[in-house]
């Protein structure tokens, strides 16, 4: 699944049209209820004395995909996009948001008297400045926005204050709450734990390992906020967050102490696995209290001068604030947290997992495109394509869901990377053209994620060319050697060369990392434009994604999945190379065979055969007879 | 020529190890000699109550090649590497340099008592950090040394000191003057001025533009320290540094005033050039002045709170400290100089003058590879074949010296990318394997750089796979076509990914700027592993010299220098490419053709004939036809 290319200082003009999502206008009735939480916002900021108000998307864990009750900026402009924040003075209100979502803005946002101020861009400005000019008292939720983000405000309006006038930032924890009526409540599913079979290492080793961080940083504590952190380190799943298996809740751990703070008391966590992972929990020695508790918890360092690591990047503001008003700011020691670069390199039992999972996605995926082939006569849609899917890895054991929503994209519609497959209307897939689905899993022992872009019947040559350049790309990165020390960024123009070499481009990045049994998208390695320094290391896993997109035209996106591997030392160093975990055919029928390079073609012909070798056996005879057919070499 | 590959964290052992340079041992005398100086530094520190002193190996203006008289680390040690400096205590001595030169400082620094400190490794210490344990007062030649670099270890220093011991760092400049008898003069050459024919941009306009940039930075003023930004500013040209067309001075530039800081009252200055360069400066409003009196202009702004502009990475601590001393600390703004980014984009003008420079060079180039070939048999050494390559360049019109030391290595010799070709006992060119010839001319109209590595006859299977496999790189790299605001890091891979597939890597960098009749070596772009962000922008000139390099074995490197185009606009954007702008064949004996690409094949048989096509003309009949089959296609 495409993670947006952000850093580069411009996007090239067609991959960024292609990269918006259009979106049926909002009928006025819908305006005027966004036009009216405005106007209910602003009767609070009058009550209160404040000049500005702003409304972030995220939430008190900075989630990538934030639960439904933090979707703030949806309940108060109507915006659906992921991306986006709001301020509302008293006589302006305006959603910044980025080059993915202009168009789907300008239309959601008609009516409602919210203007669109679009982001990195040449000429833009940031919320900070813009609020700086407008204002000296800002309210913000403090919970929902990270200690790096509003201290960048504070900054704003100290400059613009020059020491001349007061200035405040007041923080209102769950504001809207007033406001919102029916407003969900914090998410709880179900608490699982995984034993050190499966994540190859125990709770109590990971707490060591984070332990030896803190001596070695001078430390007495860590507070963790990200939900993938906390998740990886206690070896415990949820499901609050559709498509992540995460669990709400905050992590304290100090030289002597582990704190869980987690919704614990409610109905739907009286089950019997939450019941057990958290006895097992406690047997390990961590403390399980109640989510709001963090607060009690920090205040037990109240003028202690106990040193907390904080990761200011992630941990919100509210908390950031406590700590430093009971401890003192000079106690928190800020930084990076180690937990994500550790996460990212699997262990063995890991790299097991995965393995297995893509093995049985692969099934799934041979089962679903075969199916595909056979009724695509029928008159498929790509809503039906998708539940078909869905339903095909739902019966693999070990299956906790779908790791994002599936994208099931005929035709112009693939043209948009980030397609929403609406569940009724959705396009016919046709006996032509190409289909793209991009789709993964979440299973008990790993996460997927793979795109295929499917010739449906005839090409015409502009889709042949744009599918094989494409995969000419997926190929080139996918045989990449290269030397210890070398990092995503020094490698993405392997996947790019033979489209830039024919003037054309994606706007997004190549590749993405991938949890294990965890979020679909990780870090902090990348393979990408950006000049991320993360070296690529043995053990971790990133998606191989390179595409195209014509606006009204077709998309084409080829996404295998791999893991990187030693190569071998000698004179000249120590390789790394990469291993493609994906088994899931590529469809050779719309290759243009003089564009392929003999490498090129060689490895298609081999992973094809691979794929052959390691699925067919799993598949009833008839679809084993269709990926033989599939899987011939192709010739060139 | 390559610029040596410093950010990697690790460099890969092989290419570190080649990229030494073997030096035979100083005999006991000498290094009795560097001790006795070692000595006399120490009774220095007594005498004024220094705990230690470092000698850098910097001129005032952080020149890359300082001329003799700065060249004060290989007079107290013997070392004559292009980097390193040197740290005195009483008790202690050490050498501070990098890969590039362990092997050969520890050949001569042997009996000297300075132990070598190795930059750069994991367990490196830093000079600063190294000093503050050692030390309170430090003196340095602080017009050696840039005010950052100074900055450093003053910071260093103050960490140490915990505010609870005094600490002190004492200027002193030109402080081996006393005790280095026989020390050189500043050089001096006479002065010429380049009209706005050649340079395609008059003074008076780049002076307004600097202007221009000032009033943008708030500031009043700017002073220049920098030798190549000089000379491009004031269109002028010397040579007071080999192979460097430039004039040791400063150029002070305020809103309403020019003034040029250089020794002007000397013999070899009362030539006429010198004095119709003066007056025609001085006809446009740049008054010349002696160089010392750079610290009478600078006491002008005494305490008058103006804004001067200071890039505080060249402009030396001595000059630093005396305007922070005159005007303020807070008064000087620090940042980036604009000139290096504006001088590394070349006007209209300034490429027909690289292109021509080009083109002279491409017939000097191809008459020297005849004349090797028929005299290969009668046993050439290295050193005549470099002199007979700058004898065919000196007869170019407007050829103003070679643009660095020829590198002429044969066999085990070229796998030294710095070999510098010994004038006696040079090695016998053999009538089979590898010859490396990396040069270049200076010349009134452009700079080039070129490296050739030739089979002079039968050569091993390795030898043919380094040389093809370092030719796939080249070539990659030159049919790279990219899109606007693509940096030379996110390219590097291009021209090593042949060589990383087979484990193969070079320990340099793959291009660097080339000025226009200036320094060969320039910024800001450049094409390597460190993540420079610097985009390829349309006129930038940058060589692409791939190489691998075998410890007693062979070496190979080919290098073209290209200009960066445009390749047109389109719905992804605006593209951008290389044109290449040297102009001499790509023997194809020693090519295996298996190894080639069909895209590659085809560029170079376009290069080759495009080769015979320009240069034929100008070649005397014999050598034309033996270009002619030189240049006969590949077939693969």
């Amino acid at each position: 699944m495409v993670l947006q290319c952000f850093g580069r200082r411009k996007m090239a003009g067609g991959a960024t049209e292609a990269a918006e999502v259009s979106v049926s206008i909002n009928d006025s009735a819908m305006a005027n209820i966004y036009s009216e939480r405005v106007a209910a916002i602003r009767a609070l900021m009058m009550e209160n004395g404040w000049d500005a108000v702003v409304i972030s998307a995220s939430d008190p864990h900075a989630s990538e995909y934030p639960a439904p009750r933090w979707r703030q900026v949806r309940w108060v402009s109507g915006f659906t996009g992921e991306a986006g924040d709001i301020v509302i003075t008293a006589d302006e209100a305006g959603l910044w948001t980025d080059s993915r979502y202009f168009i789907q803005a300008e239309n959601q946002l008609e009516g409602t008297g919210i203007e669109l101020h679009k982001t990195r861009m040449p000429d833009s400005v940031p919320i900070p400045q813009w609020l700086a000019s407008r204002a000296s008292v800002v309210a913000l939720d403090g919970k929902c926005m990270s200690a790096d983000a509003v201290a960048e405000i504070e900054s704003a309006l100290s400059s613009a204050s020059g020491g001349e006038r007061p200035y405040r930032v007041a923080d209102v924890p769950d504001m809207l709450d007033r406001l919102w009526e029916g407003r969900p409540h914090i998410p709880v599913s179900p608490i699982i734990t995984l034993d050190e079979d499966m994540t190859g290492e125990s709770r109590l080793h990971k707490i060591a390992w984070l332990r030896k961080f803190l001596l070695r940083e001078e430390c007495d504590s860590i507070l963790l906020s990200s939900l993938d952190e906390i998740a990886w380190l206690l070896n415990v799943r949820g499901s609050d967050i559709a498509y992540n298996p995460l669990v709400i809740s905050y992590l304290y751990v100090s030289l002597d102490k582990v704190c869980w703070y987690v919704l614990k008391n409610m109905q739907c966590r009286r089950d019997q696995d939450t019941e057990d992972s958290i006895l097992e929990l406690e047997g390990d020695g961590v403390e399980v209290l109640p989510y709001d508790d963090v607060f009690i918890g920090l205040s037990d360092m109240e003028n202690t001068g106990e040193k907390i690591f904080a990761d200011t990047s992630t941990l919100n503001h509210n908390l950031y604030r406590y700590i430093a008003g009971s401890n003192g700011e000079e106690n928190i020691v800020r930084g990076i947290s180690p937990v994500p670069l550790r996460k990212s390199v699997k262990n063995i039992r890991e790299i097991e997992g995965m393995k297995e999972a893509f093995l049985e996605d692969g099934i799934a995926m041979e089962k679903f495109l075969y199916w595909l082939e056979n009724h695509i006569h029928s008159g498929v849609t790509e809503w039906e394509a998708s539940e078909k899917l869905t339903s095909l890895r739902s019966e693999i054991a070990g299956y906790r869901g779908d790791s994002f929503e599936n994208i099931s994209a005929y035709g112009p519609n693939a043209a948009l990377p980030h397609y929403s497959t609406p569940e009724s209307g959705s396009a016919v897939i046709k006996p032509y053209g190409l289909y793209l689905v991009d789709s993964g899993g979440q299973y008990i022992f790993g996460t997927t994620d793979i795109t295929r872009t499917v010739p449906t019947g005839e090409c015409s040559p502009l889709e042949k060319e744009d599918y094989t350049l494409v995969l000419k790309g997926m190929i080139r990165l996918s045989m990449a050697v290269f030397p210890e020390d070398t990092a995503g960024c020094q490698l993405d123009v392997l996947a790019r060369n033979a489209l830039w070499r024919s003037r054309r481009n994606f706007g997004h990045g190549t590749g993405h990392g991938i949890g294990s049994f965890l979020g679909v998208h990780e870090g902090p390695q990348s393979i990408r434009q950006n000049l991320n320094p993360q070296p690529m290391l043995r053990g971790m896993i990133t998606s191989n994604e390179p595409g195209i997109y014509r606006k009204g035209m077709h998309g084409v996106r080829h996404e295998n999945v791999v893991l990187c591997v030693g190569a071998g030392s000698n004179d000249f160093g120590d390789w790394l190379e990469f291993e493609t975990l994906t088994l899931c055919h590529i469809d050779t029928s719309a290759i243009v065979p003089e564009l392929m390079d003999r490498d090129e073609t060689r490895w298609l012909n081999d992973y094809n055969r691979r794929v052959y070798d390691t699925i067919s056996p799993h598949l009833p005879c008839e679809v084993a007879e269709w990926l033989y057919k599939k899987t011939l070499p192709l010739q060139g």
